[in-house]
């Protein structure tokens, strides 16, 4: 089916979910971005300009977690680069960020054997005095069995040993875990760590403390290291292990949000929003969590500005700084553009990764969600037609509560986690061609809504 | 088709591929062990004891290189379980063995940036001064590239990040690298670790010196890591490393062959031997690599004795000790036994992983294959009735030149490559009942063999 006859064969069904005769006509009218459509796809996959950006940013500079020197020095990088590709308004917009850092830390086992272990602090966890913490070994597999063994867990290391289901199920593990240790007189928390596949291969991220319980050190083994001792425990062994760390939160580091426009040649005080977090976490090189997203995200602009593709609105790259461990550069993009909310069009977020794309999630009003499935159709030929109920990100949370559209990109996430926030995320496992392709699938999307004769509807 | 229906509708073929009459009255025989199949695989799958007897040996132990007390003390334990078995002329038949030690090591990335690199060092290198070879690196994918750029080779330490094809292929450059890098004058030699699939998980294995070239060290970084320092070269970086090594060689120290057995019932003398090795590398915990194949064996033996199936002859199980870096089990037991040989009847090793099995490659005259085929048959409801050309196993290379035909176990090695000789070679990786399915394989023919009226054709 041609493009335009997939409009014309669904503009019954689809006149029945407009609210407006004019969002129909705008929905009749993306087909008229055919031509545009196929011109973005066959530029961004000409050349691998996406993927070695990235490489040459995450070999450079390494890691960037919030409040490193890495970080600041990707995104002086990033700015210059695009002053250079001849964006406009480019400009890092400052924030405070948290600073935790991770220190030397080591998991010893020490009873029934003598071996050290893989091992990653958690993101926000406190130290260990510098002699470490040994203590024994509770392990449990859920929340439930922590209930009803609590009597057991005073003064212990409680391991929750909890086979990775989803990710949504499992993080809350690495969350919660070290206040649920905390409540029951624990010592210290350790879980396995959130992910499906393991080459004894740990993985981070934030978790929490709250202020009634005491803030222990809390810390992930590899799911082979939790196997073990789950077993042991299971034999009737005792174990017990030294933790350290020093891990600590130093004051908050000054970091900037990189924004940088192709401006609308109509309306430039309206605005549509791409991109991804330029932080991440302090291991591996933070390859598709999230440097791809927002290398996607700059590279659909550098694509449009080639091709002379100059929208009516605003195209905006935000590269947001601190997702991982404080949101504060998305909290500082809405506050600081608070009074330019009304004219985003829409928010647009990748930070799940840039492989093959599927399409994109959206969440706002019946008749907008209309037109960006029809501009879905625009991205058949990348395999990224599909539009998903629901969709933004956590940058742009703070921006879609005060209303404004969100659009989550979404890729092929299949092996996603086996990477995220581990050493493991790195760009051998990104494919150019693939990151190209997200790079079409970004610029067609932002390029339309930006383009339409009239604002994507709000309400 | 019942297995007798296979034997007859087959009967032609398998008649003109005998020697004699008397083989192929032994192939019509093998399904007259139907039953006994059936009864072994029965019981075999009701428990999971290999799993927990592997898992408790590895866990309990660790990993077993040679010369360490680990592999001396898991082979202590394993005596005395196969003494509580009821297993008979259980003994450990000594030999001496290397005594490689890696002690502590690092790579770290000093320029264009400064961060440690996972790595392991390969088994037998030397090691480094205490401050460690800090020099340039030069990067190249083949040994043809090395040869074409020597002239930049001197004082550097070479790179082969060559990627994965098969086995046989690339382990070339783990055996060889550190002597061709050193002929062009090369400081150390590093290789791509030897793996399909890599989450910043290196892999160690032995290398090779000669007597022309000066001992370089030598050692794996993860595939990340050689992939990253490429990328750095192809950009024009200069790449500056520093190696740490502590490895070194002690003198050689004392270690066992472990052997028990269930003796044969009118041929005591004649012999079936099978098993695996017990030594292992020094990292993870030798669980598949090869805990499995012995522990498999021994299981297999436990089952037979439980179901009172003495054969005629005597099956031998060995957890043959040195494999990895010396192959001093498999020389000690042909030169104990050199006098036994032309009674040792089959060979049969499992050094491929314990994953759901496939058959057995064999290595004998047509004449012994064709008992060998059809044995395969009895194997089918384990999905283990292939019986492919060649077969044999390190172990028992020895031996097999003397004469004795030889098999080896085959099994599913999809991800075997991901976790060899790895920190991830541990016991999550395996299946209970994939391994009871492995015992069920090795048990059957190993009895067939030694039962049958007749002993395997040698020639």
């Amino acid at each position: 089916m041609t493009i335009r006859g997939y409009f014309h064969s669904g503009s019954a069904l689809v006149a029945t979910m407009l609210a407006t005769t004019s969002a129909h006509a705008q929905v009749e009218r993306v087909a008229d971005y055919g031509d545009a459509a196929t011109r973005i796809i066959q530029t961004a996959l000409t050349d691998s300009n996406a993927w070695h950006r990235l490489a040459y940013m995450t070999d450079t500079f390494g890691p960037r977690l919030s409040g490193s020197d890495n970080l600041e020095r990707a995104i002086t990088w990033m700015l210059s680069v695009m002053e250079d590709d001849g964006l406009v308004n480019v400009r890092g917009e400052p924030t405070m960020v948290p600073h935790w850092v991770r220190g030397r830390e080591s998991v010893d086992l020490i009873l029934p054997r003598e071996t050290p272990l893989a091992m990653l602090g958690l993101g926000g966890s406190v130290g260990t005095p510098p002699e470490g913490i040994t203590a024994e070994v509770l392990v449990v597999s859920s929340f439930q069995e922590l209930t009803e063994r609590a009597a057991e867990a005073r003064g212990k290391i409680v391991l929750f040993d909890v086979p990775f289901t989803n990710y949504g199920a499992t993080v809350r593990y690495r969350g919660n875990g070290a206040v649920a240790a905390a409540r029951v007189g624990a010592v210290a928390a350790l879980i396995r760590s959130v992910t499906p596949v393991s080459l004894n291969s740990p993985h981070t991220g934030a978790m929490n403390y709250d202020s009634t319980t005491t803030r222990i050190p809390a810390a992930a083994l590899s799911v082979e290291g939790a196997a073990m001792l789950h077993r042991m425990q299971d034999r009737g062994q005792r174990v017990v292990l030294r933790l350290r760390m020093e891990a600590r939160a130093l004051p908050d580091a000054p970091s900037r949000n990189v924004v940088a426009e192709l401006q609308g040649r109509e309306h430039p005080e309206e605005v549509v929003v791409l991109g991804g977090h330029i932080d991440s976490w302090d291991v591996g090189q933070g390859a598709m969590d999230d440097g791809g997203g927002v290398v996607v995200s700059w590279e659909a602009l550098r694509v449009l500005k080639g091709l002379g593709l100059q929208p009516r609105r605003t195209i905006r790259v935000v590269g947001w700084t601190n997702e991982e461990n404080g949101l504060r550069g998305g909290n500082a993009y809405r506050d600081r553009h608070v009074t330019e909310l009304d004219n985003h069009i829409l928010a647009i977020e990748s930070d799940g990764g840039v492989f093959a794309p599927r399409g994109f999630g959206f969440t706002g009003p019946d008749a907008a969600r209309a037109i960006i499935t029809a501009i879905g159709q625009l991205l058949q030929p990348l395999g990224a037609e599909r539009v998903f109920a629901g969709g933004g990100g956590a940058d742009i949370g703070p921006i879609m509560r005060e209303g404004v559209p969100g659009a989550g990109h979404q890729v092929d996430g299949t092996k996603y986690f086996w990477y995220h926030h581990s050493h493991a995320d790195t760009m051998d496992k990104l494919d150019p061609r693939e990151m190209a392709m997200n790079v079409a699938a970004m610029a067609i999307l932002a390029y339309v809504v930006a383009d339409l004769p009239e604002r994507l509807p709000r309400k």
